[in-house]
């Protein structure tokens, strides 16, 4: 596909290169088709990738399926991918009730790192052995190989563990841009978010304590709570409290010698996102980025009115979009987010490593309620 | 009081003006103290003042009392009151349940018009004769006449009605602002909004009109609904339905053939104004500017998220203390409004004129609920 073309239909050739067709079968996508061929087809290069053909359960829509990979493009690079993760939103996309979904049939998985193997002649800026991750969701990371269009993938630090480049394009990245992109936080600042435990919650609490920005940190009431506690200390939280601590309103007295916060991080929403805004000063902003407790934000009007709380929603997904024009931004974050890994002060969530042919474990494993780990699949 | 300090202390010489001692007794404000002299010390001249010296239920804590007026500085201005509304903000301000209280002893009253009487020897900017409105809330308007600093006021047109000009400084400013700082609408763009029947909701389906949007509006069932909605088609209202029906839903099949809103304002809260969220198109703000309904608004995570809905609040006392540096914003503001009353394209409310000396009864009457009509003192 030509440059320009990337230019006029944005979205149109990541799409391409996931779709699939029945073996042998053309797919139509919104500007180009093209052929997928069969593994009976002779080929140099194949991959295998996990393939849902229709929206349902996990466990009866994704399948292991063989194809050969187009040929590469001029302007195409084709990567050996090294680890992908399973997330939620993954399975969502599986069952069909996530806010995107790929064309049929389509791969899993959005997020992953992988090892350029071959570019095309006017590919001048990736070189075999550079590791890349998606420039956008819908990639389909969970597969061996694939063949993509340069723009598509962005090169990455390789001097920082494998977990870590195959969790940085989500996770942190929400964590850094809800950090910067709604208030201009200072050192000593505060800023107080629950569901701290989260993936995205203890990338919020390293990459604020790098920017020597203060987090009061709620987690859920649990039986391991002195562990926990331990742990989001090492990470540099300030101050750990738990939902019931929240709801009994004790935090008053806990943070009274703090900074009043600035923002306020949210996943959970109910009651328990309504009492965070109790904490904020005025003129600050409450950014939800998830729903975990799947009852919504009860916002007071005085908070709006008097204390001119603004409530905004976050999804990297669609920042991503809004930013493609620019992948400047998103390799400025991206670098500084590899750096924080390389100083130790930006770790990966705990992940647990699942070979890519035991993608069912990974899966089962991810819709455990309360996981504590994230399931990565490995290629290597 | 110098011009410079007026800079410094930008909120200081209201108060002094305000602020009322116990008879010949000094007042310290923030930064310096006056002397109020008591009525019988002689006087050229002096002001009739509806005065609180504590809080409470506004039967026991208003008084009319008499003062001197003190005497015209160089940079003041005298002003004769001409008419001043009862807003439910004012009474809050007597019980002391407001967001922002005056110091005490005070005068009731935060809107209203005056005529410029005699002005100091270094003012010209302001002719006897002009009308004026107080810059900011706190002024103290329930009184006869005022000495008052050149830039606590504000000239506007003497070419509307009296009623117009009495009311046009808070309510039909909140409906200006709020239509013109959180979205950009063009003309053909939809607006949504509950309490339409509210002195601000009238003055966003008039101003909404002239802008060349269309409104729809929601108003509390009602057995005399039919007259309401006469009304408020007469002033350029697009669609008017009542609560029950946005509960039911009833609204989809109403507003079908309507550009989604890219704005919805909310006076209400609870679910009344949750529903409203599932209206607004992608990347629209709810804002909010009061809570008639007593219950947060519930806010779903997926319409922050994937809809990208903010939600915001407004208040124009705030406002317009942000805005106190640059007078000619609200001087625009107010020469545009005037021009649509010029019009005929933006009326009062409906007001119950009560001369100033039978206060008792527009303070009963603002408070009695269901009003549907502003009591005005008259100072006539």
């Amino acid at each position: 596909m030509p440059a320009a073309l990337s230019k006029i239909l944005p979205f149109a050739w990541p799409v391409s290169f996931l779709s699939l067709s029945k073996l042998g079968s053309p797919i139509r996508t919104k500007s180009f088709s093209i052929r997928f061929f069969s593994a009976i087809v002779k080929s140099k290069h194949f991959c295998e990738a996990l393939v849902y053909r229709s929206h349902g359960h996990y466990e009866d829509v994704i399948k292991l399926e063989t194809f050969t990979l187009p040929p590469l493009g001029e302007e195409d690079i084709r990567i050996k991918m090294l680890a992908a993760p399973v997330n939620p939103a993954d399975i969502n996309m599986l069952e069909g009730t996530y806010a995107i979904l790929p064309e049929l049939p389509a791969i899993g998985g959005n997020e992953g790192v992988g090892k350029v193997l071959d570019v095309g002649s006017k590919v001048n800026n990736f070189t075999p052995g550079d590791w890349v991750i998606p420039v956008d969701s819908e990639f389909g990371t969970w597969r061996t190989e694939a063949v993509c269009h340069a723009a598509s993938i962005l090169k990455i630090s390789k001097d920082i563990p494998l977990l870590s480049a195959a969790t940085i394009g989500v996770n942190p990245c929400t964590a850094y841009r809800m950090l910067h992109d709604f208030e201009h936080l200072k050192p000593g600042d505060t800023v107080i978010q629950n569901g701290a435990n989260s993936a995205v919650g203890q990338a919020v609490i390293q990459i604020a304590a790098a920017m020597g920005v203060k987090t009061i940190n709620v987690v859920r009431d649990r039986p391991n709570l002195k562990e926990l506690v331990e742990k989001l200390n090492c990470l540099g939280a300030h101050c750990i409290v738990t939902e019931s601590m929240l709801l009994k309103r004790e935090l008053v007295s806990i943070v009274k010698d703090l900074p009043k916060p600035r923002l306020a991080l949210n996943c959970v929403g109910g009651q328990s996102a309504g009492y965070l805004l109790d904490y904020l000063q005025y003129g600050s902003t409450m950014v939800t980025y998830g729903g975990m407790a799947k009852k919504p934000v009860p916002v007071p009007a005085k908070a709006m009115i008097f204390k001119n709380i603004k409530i905004h929603g976050f999804w990297m997904s669609q920042w991503k979009r809004d930013n493609k024009h620019d992948i400047s931004k998103q390799e400025a974050m991206l670098s500084e987010l590899c750096e924080l890994v390389k100083k130790g002060r930006l770790s990966a969530p705990a992940c647990t490593e699942i070979p890519f042919y035991d993608y069912k474990i990974a899966l089962d494993a991810t819709m455990k309620p309360y996981q504590c780990s994230k399931q990565v699949l490995c290629m290597l």
